[in-house]
């Protein structure tokens, strides 16, 4: 299905010189849109050809719209916000002519077609890890034909469709004749952000959600609370961000949830909620009596609490009551229990811990303890029916993994081993390791993260298929709203474009060339993606 | 004149304990107001003095008028619209109270008066390198007192003003009673931007300059061209930026800059341009020709062009017109001629230049012939009337510098060193080195920048006093408008307390604690600085 890259380039040259010797197009600084054979498209989509045919489109007469023979309809409202919203994107941040548009004889692009082949097209459904994303996009005189067999794909092809689109010098919009086959590589594509060390007002997260789906991006992990705060409303347990959060201004309603949860459906992103435990949970205790340990100086408690609890028959009724909520107010299938970073020096501490210990025999260990912990964790999250994701410790640890747990793997400095050990179980594994992307430096950091190739450890096929995917992690110690856009983007953007692409998309000049113009396209929508290098977008961020 | 920092905290003490009782305002938790004996003034004053009691502000009643005996009144508007700005930053972003307002009786301060003690205060002049900044100001029942000889010690006074008032969660004010002497430790406390690597929106520089003034900085050192462009519009030669800016909308046009000069004036900031030449000046060959010096391969051209032609007449005629536009242009007394990192390769491949140099004979070199290019820049801006201030390369390669020609110091490597040699040299030196921003890291990096002390150097007193002063640059490669913001503050506001407080004043957990609180403030007030740790602020950023 794919095209060799030497052909692809001299399709290219056809089209690029074609279209050199008309457009007077001011090209930015940072990628002339020539530079890549593939215009500035990301991430690459699987078989993309390109003619040097070119076509017109006029904004007051183009439509998006539904094809003969889509089973969706105007009925199905995520088709038509994302009609809506793309034909913004396409003219939005244009200035549109007002005289009536010349209509350029036998050149013109009409429409865009959505055909949904599938009976269910699932448009009122939550996508979920075996949505089906793939997308056929045909475009050629005189209308668009864009295909899927689920909305996913629609919504996946029409993003494509929309950076293919180009305005000249006198506000012409073109777009050349193409023909597109697209698939993602992994099916968790993920960003994880943290509302615990920095609470995120809603609109960055909303902001966010818009530049994933700019990206193929379809896992928001929401790692919403930790030790620091707790901004989850709950339904059951109000008094834990009452009395856990930084302040009344700084929670998630009930509301707030919804709405993101909402407004990633609609661009065809899950939503994955984790409720870390048993550490990392400092701002638990504060509204729930009881639920941490009570660290000791001896015989003494020294006022200070370690992580939950893992000895007492109350915990596990709480816990039971609050992931049963959480199962209800998250639509996704699986729920993130955490389990990383867990200390044993408070647990260690407690004579009543302590006994626990030692009442289980000489084998037993505070390791294992943890694991007694995960364990019944994970049974609470099955009896929702639900599956669990868990932090490489909980595997590391040996807790009882069922065979769909997927284990996380984040630890820097060994992860393709770890990733062998833990497809070697048989357990699915997402990536997280080297897209720790709180970590900055000096430069163009977003090349290291671009270079990583996620099955490049050691295993067979089988094994290489247990990887899920990756996520790229804004872990929030240094990260709030008013840095949160520019350091997540565009060094995401590398990595959203190695889960999607193909395996041998690596080539990082043409990455670069590609990226600078995307980089451009987020900041014409409203994402304030910092620069590459040095440069200039024809249109700069908007209210800076 | 300074209290000790013993006495000050048993001062501070009482002022807590009685405040402790009646408040209940939440405290952000980067930084409960209590914890630095100071409250969140930044940079701290030179000697501060708070007394426990408490006056109320009535946001309907207070006001900020001219003292009787100022030598300024309403014409001043300099003072006039600082009146207005400050009365919005202590009470703007709050919901006025609409009801009447109580009274409380005997615990009100009605009003703060302003005194301009010198009979010329400033009013309509720029700020120099000589201008007044120290500033009195007495906070008691019925009014406080700000008394300063010139209006820049004025504005100062009200930024500290303006930084003791607190709200209490019932959305009332209140200001301590305090006595506090203040004055600059450094003259010049400069941020550098740089508009060339990226275009900078006018919006960006004047938001750079609000949060100059709440920390206390008085230069804005603006690098406005490189070799990547040249948005500087000429009125003598707009060629230059017709040809060498990025594009039409990424131009700074004569009404920009004067309105960025005098929006820093109204500020007390002084902005001082610096055009760099002979090397950073490829964007100038697209608009000027022959300015450039052409680089050969052998006997024939290349194409490339490497630093100004130091060897053409039409050269310097050209330079004098230009710079003597720049003099008009800029009212500051300093014009910065850059002058580092000239690479010699093109010279030296340049045949005419290479005959230029043998005939001035053996002793002559490469170097000397740079010395003999700026020496003529040196002239041309002393025809002008006006001073020069160059990078340390000028210096490290012997031009002939006057007296009051100042070198700033940029290369990390051994800074102490070079401050020691220029200032032996009898010459003037600003520190740039340890205080590029341009560099991150992962953590807490301001630590790093507040633990500078710039006399640290060996030399006698008479090399001390030549230190102006130093600057916090954030060089544009990977900055523009998206993230310039937060990754200039609160970074920058630890240069700030560096270059104005007393040497003395090095506890990183005070500094932790008012640097947070002062962050929170700066979010207040529409600066998106970005975080120092975790934690959260009551208001958090507007329009994330």
């Amino acid at each position: 299905m794919e095209l060799s890259a030497v052909l692809m380039r001299l399709l290219w040259l056809s089209a690029a010189l074609a279209a050199s010797s008309s457009s007077r197009r001011p090209r930015s600084a940072e990628a002339p849109q020539s530079s890549s054979p593939f215009g500035p498209v990301w991430p690459l989509p699987r078989s993309i050809r390109i003619s040097p045919d070119r076509l017109q489109l006029a904004p007051r007469r183009f439509q998006i719209v539904h094809g003969a023979g889509s089973s969706a309809g105007p009925q199905c409202s995520l088709l038509q916000d994302a009609f809506r919203r793309y034909y913004e994107y396409l003219f939005g941040y244009s200035k549109h002519q007002k005289h009536e548009e010349k209509s350029l004889a036998n050149t013109e692009l009409a429409a865009l077609q959505i055909i949904i082949t599938s009976e269910e097209p699932d448009c009122d459904k939550y996508p979920d890890i075996s949505s089906d994303e793939e997308y056929n996009l045909s475009i050629g005189e005189p209308v668009a034909v864009l295909k899927a067999e689920k909305v996913w794909g629609a919504l996946r092809g029409l993003e494509t469709f929309s950076q293919l689109v180009f305005e000249d010098d006198y506000g012409t919009f073109f777009i050349n004749a193409s023909d597109i086959t697209d698939f993602p590589r992994f099916a968790h594509r993920g960003i994880l952000i943290d509302t615990a060390r920095h609470f995120l007002p809603l609109k960055s997260i909303l902001t966010t959600l818009d530049a994933m789906a700019f990206n193929k991006f379809n896992v928001l992990h929401w790692h919403i609370v930790d030790d620091q705060s707790f901004p989850y409303q709950s339904i059951t347990f109000p008094e834990l961000s009452a009395q856990g959060s930084y302040s009344y201004n700084h929670i998630y309603t009930p509301t707030d949830v919804r709405l993101v949860i909402e407004y990633a459906r609609l661009r065809g992103i899950r939503v994955l909620p984790e409720f870390d435990t048993p550490g990392h949970t400092q701002s638990w205790g504060k509204g729930q009596k009881d639920i941490l340990t009570p660290c000791y100086n001896g015989e003494h408690p020294t006022g200070s609490y370690g992580p939950i609890n893992p000895i007492l028959n109350a915990t596990y009724e709480f816990m039971a009551k609050f992931f049963k909520e959480v199962g209800t107010v998250f639509p996704d299938e699986y729920i993130h229990l955490g389990g990383d970073e867990v200390d044993f020096s408070c647990w260690k501490s407690n004579p009543a811990v302590k006994e626990f210990v030692r009442k289980q025999g000489v084998w037993y260990s505070y390791t294992k303890l943890e694991s007694y912990y995960i364990d019944k964790m994970l049974d609470v999250v099955s009896s929702l029916n639900k599956k669990s994701i868990v932090w490489q410790e909980v595997f590391d640890n040996g807790a009882e993994l069922s065979s769909d747990s997927v284990v996380e793997v984040w630890m820097g400095n060994s992860y393709e081993e770890e990733l062998r050990k833990v497809t070697k179980e048989g357990l699915p594994a997402i990536l997280a390791a080297p897209w720790y992307l709180d970590y900055i430096s000096y430069g163009q950091d977003w090349m290291k993260y671009y270079k990583v190739e996620p099955l490049s450890f050691s295993g067979c096929e089988t094994q290489k298929k247990l990887v899920l995917g990756g996520e790229a992690c804004l872990w929030g110690e240094y990260v709030d709203a008013t840095n949160l856009i520019p350091r997540l983007w565009p060094r995401a953007s590398a990595v959203g474009e190695r889960l999607w692409s193909s395996k041998n998309v690596t080539d990082l000049e043409d990455a670069y060339s590609r990226l600078s113009e995307h980089r451009c396209r987020m900041l014409r929508r409203g994402i304030a993606a910092q620069p590459l290098n040095v440069g200039f977008c024809r249109h700069e961020v908007r209210n800076p």
